[in-house]
């Protein structure tokens, strides 16, 4: 076994309707060792009998999907309770992806130098609770609604001003694979230490039905996905290396099924 | 009539089903003077014919959308054909939308460092028929299949080694809204003197069915179109400014009622 295939972490959200147990059955059997989780799931089968499963198995929680929308009026509590479960889980770290513009704005500025203000006021609870907020730039396709970080310069400039052990990044290459900006800031991360997890999944042509699932398993699109594992190597991340793909057609394969494609691809286009 | 309606240009793509006869007649109507034109539909009316209509109409054409697709085998003929065309109607610019990755590939760089190289070679017939040539960047979701240039800061990099009477950029605002580097871009571009065009649509959120078409008529969307006039105003540029929406909603409206819309939405959100 490879010293990338070791740091590989199964993304939950690629098998969105594997029933918990028989996902961590799966991955011990496919000698997986590591995954990431998400809180819909968890919450749905209860989060201290997974975490109790978790354990037990002997998986180690790579992150928690994922907090922020911090243009809701409950981002604060809700939150908070983000990180408690990431803790409860074990994940060291929550992603967070940080909403769109609030209802009826168009002031984007202003709702990024909200997501910044929101972040300081978690980063006491979050280090308290031992649990790394990592800001997630996503495709600036889905600016107006999901998340106004829309490129890792900007997710580094909103961590800039918190402690780089509470406060770091997410790398996907799904969301940030077309920036040529990318490569310098992906420097920048190492640097300054910021990269709290990595993500990779690949970009359709054309997109799938709906954009939220236009993601593809490695190797399935266009994005060079080992010169990403390369290049956040060379900045000094040791970390796992999540795979996470959101596709319905995806979605509706079995889920060893699902597993074993995820991993074939992460083989031959990752490690 | 202030100053700014009178920098209105009305983009064809705007009502792609209105006859361009019924089109010119309907702009004077309206009291429009100014139109940006599609080759696809000006090739299907007659080149020459409509070329004749719109001059001794007495409307000025704004520009020619579009040469570009420079990761084709005939880019070079199909792009000097293309320049010939904005010649012979008129059009002061060709926007170019350079493409998207060769079948196959996944390097990014390669295909963007051709599209420099490309429009390098097309130079001297652009600048011998007294055309522009304007790099448009387009949104990053159309990476992939439609144009590597996804940032006005690598429309004004690629433009850079060659003359700005010949070699400008698109400002389009559906494309660019999501980058917080665009304020300084636009300036850049004003220093620079590269804004050839400048284009307004508003981003509707969700997007519609089809990445393609999911551009709004100002003020449906969260785009803070004045913002973008006032700073491209500020940047020196003193033409025109189109309206072009796809959007197969308003595209299912007759001509005049598009028009009309299209001509409130400006008066309202961007003059």
């Amino acid at each position: 076994m490879s010293a990338v295939r070791e740091r590989f972490s199964f993304n939950q959200a690629t098998a969105k309707y594997w029933p918990i147990p028989d996902l961590v059955t799966g991955c011990l059997a496919a000698g997986v060792t590591q995954v990431g989780l998400w809180r819909e799931e968890t919450l749905a089968h209860g989060l201290d009998k997974t975490a109790t499963l978790i354990r037990e198995s002997g998986l180690a929680v790579t992150s928690l999907c994922r907090g922020g929308f911090f243009q809701t009026p409950d981002w604060y509590d809700e939150n908070r309770r983000a990180i408690d479960e990431a803790a409860t889980l074990g994940a060291p770290v929550l992603v967070l992806v940080s909403g769109g513009l609030p209802d009826g704005s168009r002031d984007v500025d202003a709702a990024r130098a909200h997501v910044g203000e929101a972040i300081g006021e978690l980063v006491p609870h979050a280090r308290a609770a031992g649990v790394r907020l990592a800001i997630e730039p996503l495709h600036p396709m889905y600016c107006s609604d999901r998340c106004v970080v829309s490129s890792l310069g900007q997710a580094l400039d909103l961590a800039a001003p918190h402690p780089a052990e509470t406060v770091g990044v997410v790398v996907d290459t799904y969301h940030i694979w077309w920036d040529d900006q990318v490569w310098a800031q992906i420097a920048r991360a190492g640097r300054e230490d910021r990269i709290a997890c990595f993500q990779v999944a690949d970009w359709a042509t054309p997109l799938p039905e709906g954009v939220l699932l236009g993601r593809a398993l490695p190797g399935d699109g266009c994005v060079e996905l080992r010169r990403f594992r390369a290049a956040v190597d060379a900045a000094g991340y040791q970390g796992p290396i999540e795979v996470e793909v959101f596709n319905a057609d995806v979605w509706a394969r079995p889920g060893p099924e699902i597993l074993d494609r995820t991993l074939s691809g992460y083989l031959a286009h990752v490690d």
